[in-house]
């Protein structure tokens, strides 16, 4: 049974909990608040007290669900300890830079990292790197949602007057997404004041943007989200080979699940002696899953 | 840059041989025909003349493209000569045995050996994985078609008074298909009697056939085809997500694509001492991909 640690109890860390507890070969070894004093107390060399922290430390893998900004820290520390992480950092400007931090760590410490898991960055990365392999040459677009963006609904809720926020991502094709805003005012905001400040905005400036005055963003809360991605490219020197990949799928659930399953693959490639920082391109999705090599052949190849 | 024989010059075979061509980080070791003696020649422990048996002994890597029960002779005498090979054997009940016998003599000469390797068997093997690590209940469906099935054109062309025959597969949904058989007639045959004793085979027995005389098998041929495969399952306790793959292509042209693609990470697996015989599904998709590895987190992560 794989002990699995949480940090960060979100949207995502329940989700990573229900995903553990599902698991046959999983056991949850503790969920820890990211915010708990306690975390950061046993991630300082020397603690040695409290039984919830021996839990933590005595996990085969911690799952990271703090803000993306807050897991570089934390997968350090616990990488220096030997403990192996997975994490949803999904700022992709930084991957490779956070990959490199990590990377002397773990395989001094012997212990492994999966980063940038959950599915963008994560299984559309895998999708994208399996159809490059199918089709060299040619064109792949992302097409994301229709489902919140986090960013562009942050960066709308800091608009002067807006009290609260939902920023939706359109797929238009051709990777070319609309925004639909949907603002709820603060006493006494002007609504087109709000707007043309939020057109401005440097992440709504540059896509299709529609902005519009809701009595309740709390209303219209649902974490649904989507992808469609497509290539058409080249095989063997035959043009218009067409592939698509689809879902519709609950956000964190699916987040949750795939950071599960990560944890799986990076104790098992820990046992094995392949350690290291790793993207989820640079993982074997037989690793992903549970039962032996011989059963998920037989189910699956 | 990567030294890849073929062996096998059919539709498999020219389309490795373009892929190969058309790849910046791989050159041609040469290409032969597998009813050449000289090849059995070769691999008979102790030969040594022929220039042309020299390349094939110094490629990285040799890919198989002969008809599919031929392919594991091939693979077995390679694998004992320390030479790595990659192949599309598609006998999916038979993979895990082909698997155990190719393990001990891959890791006693420290050779990689990639089997099964395609399209289905391989990348739809792939997506499979993902979906199931994905969403771990649930049920996937993979259809197939519209396209021309080998095997069951092969059985067509058996039955009495064939002269040549052409069995399309076609999708209806839940894993259920349409065999749509084209055949052509031998003078003096009867087409009733041939569609009779069509029906009655145990390839198309079980499923919805339909016969069709046509004046001319050679005028209907088309080596398209085609995938849509289906996942509705439950990831972290929340149920209703939808995952789908499509595709439409030209078949041996994704083939001998895909196995390029398994030959350059057959090389990298066992420059980095990965050594023995896997199913695609046990691959990092990375090592399918010319570039190093910084590069194609930057592209595709």
């Amino acid at each position: 049974m794989t002990k699995v640690a949480i940090i960060g109890y979100g949207n995502i860390g329940k989700a990573v909990e229900q995903a553990v507890l599902a698991a046959e070969d999983m056991t949850l070894a503790g969920v820890f608040h990211h915010t708990d004093s306690i975390i950061m107390e046993v991630l300082s060399p020397g603690s040695t007290r409290q039984s919830s922290v021996q839990q933590l430390l005595d996990a085969d893998v911690c799952v990271l669900c703090t803000p993306t900004r807050e897991v570089p820290a934390f997968a350090k520390q616990l990488a220096a300890r030997g403990i192996c992480t997975v994490d949803s950092f999904d700022i992709h400007g930084q991957i490779l830079d956070y990959r490199a931090q990590l990377l002397p760590l773990t395989r001094e410490q012997q212990s492994v990292s999966i980063i940038a898991a959950g599915w963008d960055p994560g299984s559309d990365s895998v999708v994208r790197a399996l159809l490059l392999a199918m089709a060299p040459q040619g064109l792949t677009y992302t097409n994301f949602g229709p489902g919140r963006s986090m960013g562009h609904t942050v960066a709308a809720k800091s608009i002067k007057g807006v009290k609260n926020a939902l920023s939706m991502t359109i797929p238009l094709g051709t990777g070319i997404h609309r925004r639909m805003v949907y603002v709820e005012l603060e006493d006494g905001a002007d609504f087109h004041t709000v707007e043309h400040n939020l057109l401005r905005d440097d992440y709504f400036a540059h896509d299709e943007t529609h902005v519009i005055e809701v009595p309740s963003v709390e209303a219209l809360n649902n974490v649904a989200h989507g992808v469609h991605l497509v290539r058409n490219g080249v095989s063997a020197n035959m043009h218009n080979q067409n592939f698509e990949f689809n879902m519709t799928i609950n956000n964190p659930a699916l987040t949750g699940q795939i950071l599960v399953a990560c944890a799986r693959a990076a104790v098992r490639m820990q046992q094995r002696g392949q350690c290291g920082c790793f993207t989820m391109i640079e993982l074997a999705p037989i690793d992903l899953l549970p039962g032996t090599t011989e059963e998920n052949i037989k189910a699956l190849v």
